[in-house]
This record gives structure tokens, sequence and C-alpha cells, in this order.
């Protein structure tokens, strides 16, 4: 998986917070119960890019400097590594919930942790992270950032049971995509902005402006992924594909399709859908691929991204600012 | 089912109290999406005694007196409300979650949120749940209830962690059930006590004394919930039964009869729990009935109740000790 720009570029900025937020991470899941700590074990399976908290720190950062109060330029406090750590809990919560399967799944696919372990641990073992990621909220001073992060988990939640309500809708508008794409990924990735200037005490206008980066970084993050699911090769991707597929859940190159294909190839589409067959993946591949869909998708995300850097312009020009804006390149640059 | 003693015995002082929770319970989770609030009236399905509710008003209620700066003797506050709403959300999200079954359990079982929605809905109203109980709790003011929440949630995680951890272990061992139910069930009814009491401002010895008196009451009632498991009629304890043994959990009644009986019956009692028969729950409990097995389950939760009530014996003498006493009986007096 290629890593985020951040790595690179400031590399020595933010490095030894992203080594801080892992060892929070483990420390805040670390249990003396060994077969407890032997499945957190398993979470490293889900962790990737660290996108969520790169942007707390960040964007902490990209604001530190318009404090007044602030001592160094660019100093995170204690508070930007629990909520960068916290955002990250909540994000692999979600990933491992999303992982439980139902009977015709689990027959399909490889080893997850529901495989492994049942359905129970992998419901379990999602509810241990999000508790733990709220315990580890609670021990921040004031309650504003546990409020949000509530709020937050809330509204992701709403999305994904929006998403498993719509599992199987052909129908589904792209107004319902956008919402559910919205609550399910980009409220979190927007509140990670939110939280990071939050942190460095940053005025309003700043606080809203990366907060609406955040926004449209996350839907287009998200439309990338789905597009991904669909013309994306497992071994640069670095997980499974077709799962929206698999799942009964229209995307929005699917939904484009849907809206805009000729009859037949509509019909052919929704048959590849309903199919109990293994191979129908790669057929709705090679039914999207040539098609307009694929490129639609691309070009909303790309204008998402736009947005996002177009959001930022109100903070001082800067290396963070710049990077920001790199990282919101990076979204649809992704590889296949 | 039957009410809990406290709603017939006081019922003009707690009654207002427990429709102020019902009502925070389902204006909280209230959603503006339709297949939202849908699915949030199936978990009035879940609702039962409001035990843990009921105690958190119950102990605020029996501390308020001993506060010097209260205006007056018997006021319990919106905190309180707040807190006892959270500790039923809490409960309810673990219900749920209990739902989740393998593909055999559903094959075996009848109507559940799971077996309505599929697991990916009943995994979502769970996390709705207890999203919510989280953000509804981070609205006081101080962190200290969040705090206390959040390291209960991770607590009862681990106690069902170790519960599924050890489905199918016929040699589990006294202690180590103790170990799962204090963590599973008791460490959310001992917190609900302290929390009633911290938020009536108790001097230390009284919330210690309560917590107490929950950790005991607690651990009495889940005995009895895994007797009635075995030995209860469906139609008295109101939900379907046998779900320990379907599960591979074994129980007090069990491990005892594991550990006493005769040979040849452990050698019988291991080949039902192994059983795909759907009769073997019956033959469990004609197994387990005659037996000292039941007795001695029941004895323990005799001596817990006992202890319980002791805790609060430094308590001034009184209405709401009594009534709390009162509680703590009803748990081994409940109906087979």
């Amino acid at each position: 998986m290629p890593a985020l720009p951040a790595a690179t570029a400031i590399a020595g900025a933010i490095e030894p917070h992203l080594k801080a937020v892992d060892s929070l991470f483990a420390r805040e899941l670390a249990s003396n119960l060994p077969h407890v700590q032997q499945l957190v074990k398993h979470v490293e399976r889900f962790r990737g890019k660290m996108l969520r908290p790169t942007l707390v720190l960040l964007c902490g950062l990209a604001t530190a400097s318009d404090t007044a109060d602030n001592e160094s330029e660019d100093t995170l406090t204690h508070r930007h590594v629990v909520l960068a750590t916290v955002v990250e809990m909540v994000h692999v919560a979600t990933l491992v919930h999303d992982d439980i399967l139902d009977s015709a799944e689990v027959r399909r696919r490889g080893a997850t942790i529901n495989h492994l372990h049942g359905n129970e641990a992998a419901v379990l073992l999602g509810d241990y992270l999000i508790s733990h990621a709220f315990h580890l909220c609670s021990s921040l001073e004031s309650q504003s950032d546990s409020r949000l992060i509530g709020h937050t988990t809330n509204v992701v939640c709403e999305g994904e049971l929006t998403q498993n309500f719509n599992r199987g809708n052909w129908q589904l508008s792209e107004a319902t995509y956008f919402d559910i794409i919205y609550r399910k990924t980009a409220s979190l990735i927007e509140t990670s902005c939110r939280l990071g200037a939050m942190a460095s005490n940053a005025p309003q206008p700043a606080v809203e402006a990366l907060a609406l980066y955040g926004r449209h970084l996350g839907l287009a993050f998200q439309i990338i992924d789905d597009v991904l699911d669909i013309v994306g090769q497992v071994k640069t991707v670095g997980k499974s594909l077709g799962s929206d597929i698999d799942k009964g859940k229209l995307t929005l190159p699917m939904i484009h399709f849907l809206a805009n294909a000729a009859d037949s190839h509509r019909e052919l589409l929704i048959s590849l859908l309903e199919s109990p067959a293994d191979d129908r993946v790669e057929h709705v591949r090679q039914l999207l691929m040539p098609s307009s869909s694929i490129a639609y998708a691309r070009g909303r995300a790309q204008k998402l991204v736009d947005e996002a850097i177009s959001a930022i312009a109100i903070l001082p020009a800067g290396p963070w600012r710049d990077i920001l804006t790199e990282m919101a390149e990076f979204v649809t640059r992704r590889e296949l």
C-alpha cells in the first residue's frame, strides 16, 4: 500500500507523533487477559495508512501558529495525540464490525476475524475497540471532545444502518449514496480535522475551513475506495475486492451505469449483482471498465478534492497548507 | 415478568424518575431517518425490569440525605436521570450484541433482531446504542462519569470475550466463571450503584458500600439467571431458555455437576452439551434437576445476597435502605 505523502514530505515533524499514537493505541488496548491480548493482535491486520490520525496531527500543526497563546509554532500537545489515537480506534472498530458477514458471505470469503474466531469474537473485538476509544477520550480534561466523538459515531452508525437497509436496492439514488458516504466515512474524517484544529485552539474560521476540507476529502476518499473495489487489483489495493458487489451495495459507478447505460447493459448489471456465481465480480468489472461510469465517479472525486483544497485557501500559505493540499491530491492518485 | 419490588413499594418516589429515564432513552435514540427509527423500535423488545436505572435512582436517593449541601432530602438531579439512562443503554446494547448468532444457532432459534434483519443490522443497532450511551454521558459537566462508564464497558467487553473464548470448555473452573460474571454483569450493576451515590455527592464510605452492594447483587443476579436458563419456564422467565447450552457456555450448576456427579452422569452431561439434537436442553434439565447442583448455585446466590445486604449496613436505617434490602432479596426470589 502506498505511504501517505505526509510520511515522506514532513517525516521529521509528524513521524514522532504518529509513533506516539501507535504506542498509545497499543497501551490503551492492552489487556492482562492472554486470550484478549491474543485477539487484540489481530487488530493490526486492520491498521492501514493512519489517514485519520495524520489529519488530526496535520490540522493541529496547520493551526498551531495561528494561536496567540501558543508557545511554539509547531508544538503538538498530548491532547492531539490522544484525539489522533481515538479517531483511529473508532475507525478500526468500524472495519472490524464491517467484517461481520452473513453465512453466505462466510462461505465466499477467506480468513477474517469472524472466520477465524466466529462472528461473536468479531462483534466483541469491535465493541472492545469502541469502548476503549471512548474511555481514552474521557481521559481528556474537557467533555467537548467526547461530545463531538459521540456525535460523530452516532452519525457513522446511521450511515452504516442506511447502507445496510439499502442492500439490494438497485434504485439507490446518487443523493442517498452521498448521504451514506458522508455519514459512514466523511463525518469521521471531518471530525478528525476539526479536533486537530480545536486542540490547537485555532480561531473558528480556521476550524470550519479544516472541517470542510475534511468533509470533501472524506467524500472523495470513499468514492475512490468504491471505484477501486470494482476496478482495483488486490495486490496494490491490499484488501479483498468486490466486497460491495458481494454485499449488494450500489456505489457511484454502478449508480451512474444503471442510470445511463443501454437497457440491455442495465439489465445485465442487475442480473450479475443478483447472481450467486463466484466470477460475477470479474464480470461486473468487465462491464463497467469500458463504460464512462468509472471516469464519472473519478471526476466527482476530483471535483471534491478541488473543493477541499479551496476550503483551506483562507489558511496562511506555508508548509502545512502545502502538505494538506498534497494529502487531498493524493486521494485521487491512489493506485489501481 | 414480575415487577421489581421498588415499583410497588415506593412507586410514588421512583416512578416519575423512571418515566424520565424512559423518555430520555427514546429521545436520545430518536433518528430522523425512518429506517433507523424503525429499527430503534425493536429495542423495546430488549427492555426489561429496568434493574440498572432503578439502582442508580435508589442509590441516589439512599445517599441524598447524607449530603451536607443538598437542598432537599430526596431530590434526584438531571445527572441521576442521565446516568440511569446511560447504564440502561449500555445494558441493552450488550443484549442486542448477545443476539448475534452463528449460522447453526440461527437455524435453531426463533425471531431475533438478527433473524429479522440479518446479523449486520443487529451489530449496527448495538453500536448505535453504545454510541448514543457515550454521547449522552458526555453531555454531563464532568468527565468522571464518562471515564467510569468507559472503564466499565472495557471490563464488560473483557468478560464477554472471556466467555466467548471458553465456549465448549468443559473444564471451566468456578473461579473463571465468577470472573466472567463479575465482568460481564456485576461490573455494570456495581457501577450503576456507584454512579447513583456519586451523583448525590455521597461520602466515600457510602459510595463504596453501595458499590459493594451492587457487585454482590450483580453476581447473585447472574447466577440466578443462569439457573433459570436451565430450570426456568419460558412463560414466567419471559425469554428463550437453554441459550447457555446452545452456546456451549458452562454455568455454575453445570460446573458443580461436572465436578461432583458420578462419572457416568458427568459423561452424559458432556455428551448432551456436545449433541446437535434439538431436545438436548430438556435432557440437560432432567439430568440437573434432581441433582444438588441447582441448590448449590442457589445457595451461592443467597450468600451473595446476604453479603450485599451486609454491605449497606453502614447506611442510615430508613426506607431507602429497606428497599435496597428488598431489591437484593428479590434477586433469589425470582420465579421459575
